[in-house]
Formats: C-alpha cells, sequence, structure tokens
C-alpha cells in the first residue's frame, strides 16, 4: 500500500482550512476544492492569515514552504482523482453530506480512504449508497484542527478495519492525537463527555448552587488544570494510593449517589439557559465575541505549547 | 473588622501543609498544629521539600523569606487562640472532624473565622453543635492547593453571609480562585461536575466504544485544552456566533439526546472498573505511580505558568 502524500480536502470553511493547515504543516501536498464562488481568493487569504497566527504563536516554521503545499482545484473530480486521502469537510446537513459523499465515491481512486468531518451525523447515514464505503469513515477534528489535535475516527458498520487504521496512522503522522471508536454512537466520545459535564453545570445554575461564571471558575482553575494534560482515568488512577481500581473502591459510592440525584432532572432547563446566557452577555458584550475568541485561540497556542515542554 | 493576618492550620497532612504554603508565599504569619508524634520536624521537612519543588518551578520566589513564616504549636489551643483565620485539614472521618471542630470552636477568638478542608461532608454533619457556628463553613480546596488554586467555599445553613464573604476575600488575596456556593450539596460543585464527567467516561468504557486511553486522549488533547483556562459555559459562549443561547438552540437537542439514552444506566459498572484498571496498569505500574505524580505536578506548574502569562 501507498504512503499517503497527497490528501484533497473537499469544502473549505474553517475546519476544511484547518485540516489543510494540518497536513500542508506536516509536509503534504494538499489540493482544496470549495464550490463557493471566488473560493481561492477568499479561502486562500483565510489560510493566509491562519498560518501566519500559527507562526506568530510559535506553532509553525516556514510559512511560504507551508503555503506552498496547497493548491486549489476547480472541480471535485480534479482534487479527487490523484489523491490518496480525502477529508470532507462540507456543510453539516444530511442532504449536503450524502451528495459530496457520492459525488467522492464516484471518482475516488481505487486506494483512497475517506473521512468526513461530520460531528452531528454518524457515516452510516450519508454513506450507505457508496460503492467505496468500506474506505469511508467519520473522521470527526476539534475546531480549529490545527490548534486542538484530538481526532475521532469513526468506522460505519461497512467500514474495513485496515481502512480505520490507516486513518489512525496517518493522524498520528501528521501531529494530530487520534482516538479510535469501535462503532458508532450519537456525539461520538467527545461531545458527549461534554453534554455529560454541561448537564450537570446546568443543573447546578439552574437549582441556583453557583453563578455561571464561579461554574466556569471551577472547571478552569480546578478540573481543567489536570485534565489539559491527563485524561479523567489517569487522573483519578494518580488521586488514589494503588490507582483506579483503588479510588473507585474508596470514591465510587459517593460518586453514584450524586448520578442517582440526577436520573430524573437532567437536561438544560430554558430558563437556566436564558439566565446563563444574560450572565455571560454581563461579562462579555455580543459585539465582544470575537476579540474573546482570538483571545482563546492565543491560549490554545500557549497550552499546547506547555504541553509539548515537557516530554511524557 | 481587622485584616486577616494570622492563619492557623490545623491538621497537617498533604492538604494541611499546601496551605500553610498557600498563606506564607501570600506573606501571612502560619501557625501549624498536628497531633501526630514528631509533627514538627516531619511535616516541617515535607514543606521545605515542596516549596523548593515550587521554587524550581519558577512559582515562588524567596525559599526562606515563605519558610520563616511557618512555626509549629505544641497545642491545637496555642495554635488557634492567636489567630484571624484557622484552615482546618483534620484526617477526613466525620467523627473526627465533629471533635477537631469543637475544639477549635472552644478556643476561637471572637473574630476568627473557620475553613474546613473536608471534600466529603457538609459542615452541617460536624458544625451543629458549635458556639460560633456562624463563623464555620466549608473550605475546600482541590490538591495540593498550593498548585491548584480552585477553593469552593460552601456554608452551612448557620453561616453568617459577611463570613463566606470575608472567606472569598482572603482565598482572592492570597491568590486561590474561590467560587461560592449558596448552599449545601453533596460533592459541592467540583466532584459532581468530575462525577458526571467520570460516569460518562466509565459507560463509553462499559459498552466498549473507545479503551480507556482513548477517552483520556479525548479529554487532555481535546475537551480539557479549552477547559484548562475557560470554563464549559465561555467554551460554548464562544462557540455558536451569538453565544450561548445561540449555542443551546442549535445543539441543546442533540445534547438532551445523549442524556436521554443514560438516564437508565449510570454509575460506574464493577465490570467497567476492573478492565480500566488493568487498562491503567499495562500503561503504569503500581510502583510508578509516585513517578508519574511527579510528572503531574510538573505538568501543573508548567500549565499554571502558561495561564499566568497571558492577562485576561
Amino acid at each position: 500500500m501507498n504512503a499517503i502524500r497527497n490528501v484533497a480536502i473537499v469544502g473549505a470553511g474553517l475546519v476544511g482550512q484547518g485540516w489543510a493547515i494540518v497536513f500542508a504543516r506536516a509536509g503534504m501536498d494538499v489540493t482544496v476544492y470549495d464550490a463557493r464562488e471566488n473560493a481561492e481568493a477568499v479561502i486562500g487569504a483565510q489560510i493566509d492569515k491562519a498560518v501566519g497566527d500559527l507562526a506568530a504563536g510559535g506553532l509553525c516554521g516556514d510559512v511560504s514552504l507551508v503555503l506552498s503545499r496547497i493548491r486549489f482545484a476547480r472541480s471535485l473530480s480534479e482534487a479527487v482523482s490523484g489523491c490518496d486521502y480525502v477529508q470532507e469537510s462540507a456543510f453539516e446537513r444530511i442532504d449536503v453530506k450524502r451528495e459530496v459523499s457520492l459525488a467522492i465515491d464516484a471518482v475516488l481512486p481505487a486506494h483512497a480512504i475517506v473521512g468526513s468531518s461530520t460531528s452531528g451525523f454518524p457515516g452510516s447515514a450519508f454513506y450507505e449508497e457508496c460503492g467505496n464505503r468500506e474506505r469511508l469513515m467519520v473522521v470527526h477534528p476539534v475546531n480549529p484542527p490545527h490548534l486542538v489535535p484530538l481526532v475521532e475516527i469513526v468506522p460505519t458498520p461497512w467500514t474495513a478495519p485496515q481502512a480505520a487504521s490507516r486513518v489512525r496512522r496517518l493522524m498520528e503522522d501528521v501531529g494530530q492525537s487520534a482516538v479510535s471508536l469501535s462503532r458508532e454512537i450519537p456525539g461520538f466520545v467527545l461531545n458527549r463527555l461534554q453534554g455529560a459535564l454541561l448537564d450537570e453545570a446546568f443543573a447546578l445554575f439552574a437549582e441556583g448552587y453557583a453563578t455561571a461564571e464561579d461554574i466556569d471558575r471551577t472547571v478552569r482553575d480546578g478540573l481543567g488544570l489536570r485534565w489539559s494534560f491527563m485524561g479523567p482515568f489517569e487522573t483519578i488512577d494518580l488521586n488514589a494510593p494503588k490507582g483506579l481500581a483503588d479510588y473507585a473502591e474508596r470514591l465510587g459510592p459517593m460518586y453514584a449517589g450524586f448520578a442517582d440525584q440526577r436520573r430524573a432532572d437532567r437536561g438544560w432547563a430554558p430558563d437556566a439557559v436564558t439566565r446563563a446566557d444574560a450572565e455571560r452577555r454581563e461579562l462579555l458584550a455580543e459585539q465582544d465575541l470575537d476579540a474573546r475568541r482570538s483571545w482563546r485561540d492565543e491560549m490554545l497556542m500557549r497550552i499546547v505549547r506547555a504541553k509539548q515542554a515537557v516530554a511524557d
């Protein structure tokens, strides 16, 4: 099997642009196709800026070399026909995903693999009619993929295990952090974990135990400090003398008590959403959201660099 | 009301030692009392080492100045009688908490406030018979408090709001990050949020969707990168064009779907605990847990410094 050298990006909004940077930064040749008017001018300028920001943040070396590896195709078929791997990042609507997947499938080289960036749909919802469906799967990034390395690889019932393993190696080769799901589940792993934490956060807020800002503080100055370099299992593994099973024996009953109390009343109460949004808008006006997003990306770069500085 | 200058630490295991460092580093005079044999020699040496590690990690200036502010008392009454604030960090057993609280209460100066480090008990379970119970509350740190700044302030039904506010200011003055609960709830905020995420992590693992290591990876290379400097509400607030309410409208139904599926089957399945522990022990032998805890503290210092480097 040939090594993956040529990557096609189909659909180049913010997610597709981030993917183009990930692959080009790792030395691959990237061909971008986006159906919108003036795609090359508009998207090219956005990619230029993002790569410049990365370099300023110390996370990318030679800007012009990276950019030189990204070119634009005038048709989907031109982008896909010469590639080894397709990262599909089309608009997140099931009919769009289905149509684009069939178009990719029709011109896919016999050895190539396709990953979809979808966060909301299982691959089985839009790959079923594709002829090459044993080489199609979901490869879900976090936004933006060039800053947050996590990628979820989710096979459909038809995906060949070797194809999923090959994508995992590809992701590791280009510096992403890959997780492999055994089968489909709504929300995959990442959004299910985020959802569980958000459910409890909204419940505590709805019941008036603490402000949204204090709940945020609990995560960013408490739990999240550890979780930025250790997951939940490693965290509890180090927090009891003999490790995880010891922790579960000591504290499992306490945690089970919290869960029992919540079984009947999970979900985000509409009134809580309204009040939490009002509290956020007091802290940050709607017109300042974009500036805060830039701050977030700056912080992400610093944390990523702090993590890189210590070998594990 | 006098400013808080003199702090008594009652019970000086790892948590009490961390508290002594927090207050001494901030310029306060700290008196430590611990009932164990040879308390001063053993505990003094442990504090010396921890402050040295902090300085090596760039998070503490003049080691000898900090250490010079910590002294040991030979009795609880000697420690408490001259202080403005008591941080009780006695052994985590309800009868011990009750006994120590009554002993502190009996010699507490008329203006002084007491915070208990308990993580597992509401203050109402051990403060009821204290004469000064309007000045007693739970002040729950994360371990170790000199590295992780988060502190939960939890009033009992008898705690005066002004006493709780005063402790919040004290915590902010000494560089901790304080959250104020309106009333008691099992697990407070931090462990409830951690428990919600762990429940989902154990469920995904028990059902075979991913390995424990891949679930950990999803947090440390995905969710946790953001959560180390933004909480869950700020994260979703920045992830929709118009903020939190906009995000809830777009994605709330998807998250509600995950929650529905879990209502019947939360909790940590015993078999999943056994298998997750086995997976952790393959990654890290039990005799290597201590070395990995040192690595964790090194990483915590780096992330704390990375956060400090950007003003928000």
